[in-house]
């Protein structure tokens, strides 16, 4: 929390002194009791709000307190429009933050409110105000649980590009098979464009299996009985990708041991000396698993 | 088995004397032939009142038996009554039994029977009692599987902040594909509000796929063609969090023992003498696993 | 194979000569041109009597060619039963064979064309037959096969008492999901009795999703949400169990190294002497991964 | 890129000079502005041609402009056919060529569209054409991208005797539990020949289920719950095979550097000192990953 606050502060630009100075306080530090009660009201404030647009959309509850919904989204929608403003307003550097990830979030879940005066449909994009939530992580001192948060994310970004030429052979195959599944089962059966055969294709190999579209014919059923087997074993993939990942992180944290010469922090099990420095770790500081 | 009698003893308060001691012998220890007795019959009965509870609830059987199953139930509901009275009764210190995890497991193997008076929707819920079939594993000195449900739990555990911050983005994941569902597809294709578009979205992701409310739209299905895909590669992630722990959890264990002269802490199973220095790790020492 | 038939002469006991020892050679062994052709002739047999069994049942073939089938039939099941009582003929000791997993299959393989003419409901249970196709890795002298076998085989009966701490354990849990879903469903939303509410959990939790039974409340819909995130985490559980009991199968035979000067073969890396004889491993001889 | 450049040239014959020289460069090679230039429109024919196949066969879109997309079709399989012919007339060694992969790719991905003129079912098929997109990866460089594939190819290779002994126990398993499903559930249920059972148990075992059969007797879903617990089991064999392969394979790529000195032969990534005999491992032999 600290750190991500400082690094806040670096970034976008703490105003020197002034009511911006005070405000920022308040805005973008929880440290102090203002602060903090402001950042706990705004998570308040986002739940209730995806609340209200959930419920507007159940008929039941929507259609009778229609004046009643209305009003608190517009409530809603105008304090998160001035608090996005006084955001801009109180670091030195609006355009920044602007761009930042937490910026373009404070500002899509606005924009569906307004938008959806001219094309209605939009309306229920306000619901992308969930990603606010994700400043729980932030305002709560949640630190620790940011360093998960990284050691997924760097998991998967370390097998990003296994992942992207897993997809694609992926992608070619469903192509094929549900091109061949279009050709063997034909309209008559539900497999009525091969744009839909191949989704359906998809629906298989990913062991979904809506069953909205299912074979009839017993050549199909055949082909459709080879590909489930087939795609179990394609998508044993991204599973082995993500944990091989995983394992091999969790051992070179396992296996981090600090030189205490030059305070080189990983040697494997079994070092005598620092690698990076060449001196003797002794017996007594040995490498501890 | 023996452990957890002793630690019963001491965390309950074993009786020093009297009917409460031979009482504690028989109801919580299992090394007397009559504790043994009563043990064994104590899940005979947990299993019966299991299954009458499920084959009550069968129109065909419970209907033609009414009064059958309502004395075998009250006798059951009597009996566990009674037991968990004496539990309470032969212990020294009753509150903290009740406080325990089979304290209020016994608890509410009773209560659902009680309150059905009251409310009768209540009465299926009995089958909690299902719970105290646990105790088999003390019972019957399945000390081993004791450590093996440890393992689980303690994988389970050691991940779950990992897991935690995994299912918070799998929450916001389908909050906001569901809501896009629920704006592409529209009440005319099932998808008739928010709520149930997101309960669509985890039936989707995690690759279950009832199939009573699909995609009809070319948009929506190629949508849910990418969340299918998209799915499996996210729910990639709790499986290698689980594996990645177990696999460490176990080079953990295989690899304990320290060599005594040079501190070289990794020695394969069977080791006589240390690979490091050569000494000898002696027979008393062995490596145990 | 060559092992394999070693250890069946050893078990059985291969005659010492006379006819019997030449049925011995043609029926159990593979190594002369006579044997090997029975074996070949064999599999041909069991893979066309599975056939036609499967093919019977098909309304549109198995009503045209009855008599066919059923002449097909029987001249199968007299081939089989004349080839089981050789086998118990020609070996030394017939009980010892028939005890055994390939005799009881036999046996088990011809029983359901008995049976079939008291209760003919059996008949298609003949198809067990398909398990005496297990013997093709015997036959041709799949050697290496049968060791992945067994490694499959040893991976999972290592993990035996975890895997059944797991099902008990998930065992519960449905019972008791499924027994909340009856309250809340309840009859009319074809949660008509708790087994068959219990068979809904097992199928959610599973991530089948047949889907002939869903939950039509919101109140279900939402408890259906969390078993089915529940469920993929829980049923992570399995994988984990299994892919670090074969990891660490496989680096205990990667990391294998012979000592030089007693023969040890398990060495860790980067073990310098050996931790059997103390014997040093010098550079040249460094243990190698 | 390079180097696939190199070994066509190796194994298809570069002819020495001419117009056949002119063309090869053209054609095969992506080096030159030309080269570069015809690989790319290369691209977008054949990423067209799929579309023109995937909208010609949704019937709104297909019936309106049947000309249209007849006369589009026609002019790609021209281009494909034509550029098929100058691939084989300018390499010296056209018959290698016609057997490589991509020489039996090209070849399929013209052939569907001559023989619909007497099949006209087999239209559809030129989605095969989707298989030469598989150039892609060979055009734009993305040499790293290959690698990944052959990471990804060889830790199946390596896994495929497994997979295979376990596909053989999968499919002895469905077999046998169709026909139980056979027998239990019968036709009146919808399971109506054996081997559509055997079509359902493999629905079921991958988790799949469609939902298009299911089991309506008490007996059939005890079974196909057990079922639905055990083909979770026995798939996380797959997903565990997988995974320790991938593991393995990047636990020896992590660990391969070997000290010129003594000869150890594990240094994590960036080591400049043997952590055994503590000899620098000079900046120009680093250990590279």
């Amino acid at each position: 929390m600290h750190r991500a606050t400082e690094r806040d502060a670096e970034m976008f630009g703490r105003p020197a002194g002034g009511w911006r100075r005070r405000w920022y306080e308040v805005i973008f530090e929880a440290d102090t009791p203002s602060g903090r009660a402001f950042d706990l009201a705004l998570l308040a404030v986002i739940a209730g709000s995806v609340a209200v647009v959930m419920l507007d959309s159940v008929r039941e509850i929507g259609g009778k307190h229609r004046d009643l919904f209305d009003v608190m989204e517009w409530a809603i929608t105008l304090f998160f429009t001035l608090e996005y403003v006084a955001r801009l307003a109180c670091v030195d550097r609006p355009l920044r933050y602007a761009r930042s990830f937490y910026g373009v979030v404070d500002l899509l879940s606005v924009l569906p409110t307004y938008l959806a005066i001219f094309v209605p449909e939009l309306h229920a994009l306000i619901d992308v105000r969930v990603l606010r939530l994700l400043r729980v992580f932030r305002i709560l001192k949640l630190a620790a649980y940011l360093a998960e948060f990284r050691f997924l994310g760097s998991a998967l970004r370390a097998s990003r590009r296994k992942i992207l030429v897993f997809l694609s052979a992926v992608g070619m195959i469903v192509v094929i098979m549900g091109t061949v599944m279009y050709v063997v089962e034909g309209e008559t059966n539900g497999f009525s464009s091969i744009p839909i055969s191949v989704y359906w294709a998809v629906t298989t190999m990913t062991t979904v299996g809506f069953g909205d579209i299912t074979p009839h014919t017993d050549l199909g059923r055949l082909i459709a009985s080879a590909m489930m087997l087939m795609g179990w074993g394609v998508l044993a993939v991204p599973t082995g990708i993500v944990t091989a990942e995983m394992t091999s992180m969790r051992f070179a944290s396992d296996e981090a041991a600090r030189c205490a010469s030059c305070g080189h922090p990983e040697h494997p099990v079994g070092a005598r000396f620092c690698h990076q420095c060449g001196e003797s770790i002794g017996p007594d500081d040995a490498v501890d698993v």
